[in-house]
């Protein structure tokens, strides 16, 4: 089959074996798949990961042990677990310490002709959702990640830092908690579709002075740490989204006499976001800069590199 | 009057002016008085203040605007707020923009014969609690204030690092939790208050492998985060309560593949510290190291910064 493979090189290869289900795993024929930020940051070192690349796809069960699901329509949880250890059975799925995850880490992923994951990592997408919006549930779940482990009032002022494809996906999702919202960026072009839909956006320039309740960095760069740190409140929340390689420098008694939180956020939950695409309450449409046929999945990644590019999707 | 008082230099001063309570302020005879990290920190610089040191105190009242509180044992917050900003009105007294701190930000300390508080910030001590205990309120206080931000469940798993004098108070707290707790240290010696206690006690070289739900860092130490950071579970909390000079090297994105939450935590409630001492339900008498009569404040303090010293009391 043909698949996207990063093995110190990024390569698109023509033949690569087609992936065989274990017990309690379906075959998936990948419809459409999303380029994440993680695979660009996989292909500079990150998790030192080896194999297909992808973990945003939405696609149709070929094979399972429970033929009812072959031929729907499904998008499947990335992490994949034991389901027995201490940390599964205390909920932490996604953080059991026998996990693999898709694309990421000791499994092949979704940028391919196919894909394996466990049955009970699937979830059927409703008809209502076509692929172009279902192929953004996994990033829609991690932005849900947020509230699942934030209370965000009402009442708030809340601040979404950075305007790539994942800030773009948490402030909608946090527009409706009907916080006082403020959604900060470096390109007025990528606000724009946040403005339509009546967020507040300011360019990072402009906030100088601004402390809100709860602030998100999703700026996927080292220095966001700061500038969010900046704007969070004393008593405030700060989570992070961003993933990259390499350390920062923290102040901590600075955190310790302001007594601020910080919240680190992941994977987040399926169900979840399907309601809210279902529901048409989040509209990733304005997302997408391009669509690719997955033949041209270098062109395509090489696309996704470009700075300031938004999702960029393989179409097998 | 005498005063312990930091300049760039330590003196013990013997002609440091009376302090002079504004309205609304009671002037406050000192009895007994406590050294603190704080204050040993700011003799390194910390919060790059001047004046008399010391906010561990019991007193007297020698003269308030409501003349009821005449000769009454008092306590006193250490934060002195507007209470009428948009901070205070939203119940953070304690982190008002606009506040002084007793002995530590614009306002003299209670290493002195007298010191000067608002009214509202004293609280009258319960006739059952001796000074020597008394004095102990505002640390007491202080870690209370991690189970006021951190509901921490009888089920929990909970280590506390540090067995200096706040982390061998924050134990105390929070085995009132009915946790399974650990607290972790350096010192058999002085380890040893807790292990009477019931409390479980390692070494600091001996917590390999263990993972705890909630994980306090009391070593006042840079290295105590990375030691803490590697004991917190995935998903778990690690609360800080260490200030020091300086920056740390924190890697936030394992923060984020373990949502892990971090909560800085300072100055807590006196109510509630007054009423664990009332009831005795933590002991504070193995924490104290000498008593010495203020003319002998120098050599306290002296004493205070050799390694290993627990608290160090000072009698006016």
């Amino acid at each position: 089959m043909r698949a996207l493979v990063f093995d110190g090189q990024l390569k698109l290869a023509t033949d690569y074996p087609m992936p065989v289900p274990r017990p309690q795993e379906a075959l998936l024929r990948v419809t459409l798949a999303g380029i994440c930020n993680t695979d660009l940051e996989i292909t500079r070192g990150y998790m030192g990961f080896r194999g297909v690349l992808g973990h945003e796809f939405v696609g149709v069960v070929e094979a399972a042990p429970d033929v009812s699901w072959i031929g729907r329509r499904v998008v499947g949880e990335i992490n994949c677990y034991c389901g027995s250890c201490p940390t599964c059975l205390a909920g932490n799925l996604t953080h059991c310490p026998h996990r693999n995850t898709l694309g990421i880490d000791a499994r092949d992923g979704a940028l391919a002709d196919y894909c394996v994951l466990p049955m009970r990592n699937l979830h059927a997408v409703p008809d209502a959702v076509p692929d172009e919006q279902a192929v953004f549930t996994e990033p829609l779940a991690a932005a849900l990640e947020i509230v699942e482990q934030v209370h965000v009032r009402p009442t708030q002022r809340v601040v979404v830092l950075g305007d790539g494809k994942l800030g773009l996906l948490v402030a909608q999702v946090l527009r409706l908690t009907a916080c006082d919202l403020t959604a900060v960026g470096r390109h007025v072009d990528k606000l724009a579709c946040l403005d339509r839909m009546g967020i507040a956006t300011r360019l990072d320039a402009d906030v100088q002075g601004m402390q809100a309740d709860v602030v998100v960095d999703c700026t996927g760069q080292p220095d966001g740490f700061a500038l969010a740190r900046s704007l969070t409140r004393p008593r405030g929340t700060l989570v992070l989204k961003s993933t990259f390689q390499g350390q920062n420098s923290v102040n901590l008694t600075s955190m310790v006499v302001d007594e601020i939180s910080v919240v680190g956020s992941r994977c987040g939950p399926f169900a979840p976001a399907l309601r809210l695409l279902r529901e048409e309450l989040v509209d990733v449409e304005p997302l997408v800069a391009a669509t690719y046929p997955l033949d041209q999945a270098l062109a395509a990644f090489a696309h996704a590199l470009t700075k300031g590019t938004l999702k960029v999707l393989l179409r097998p």
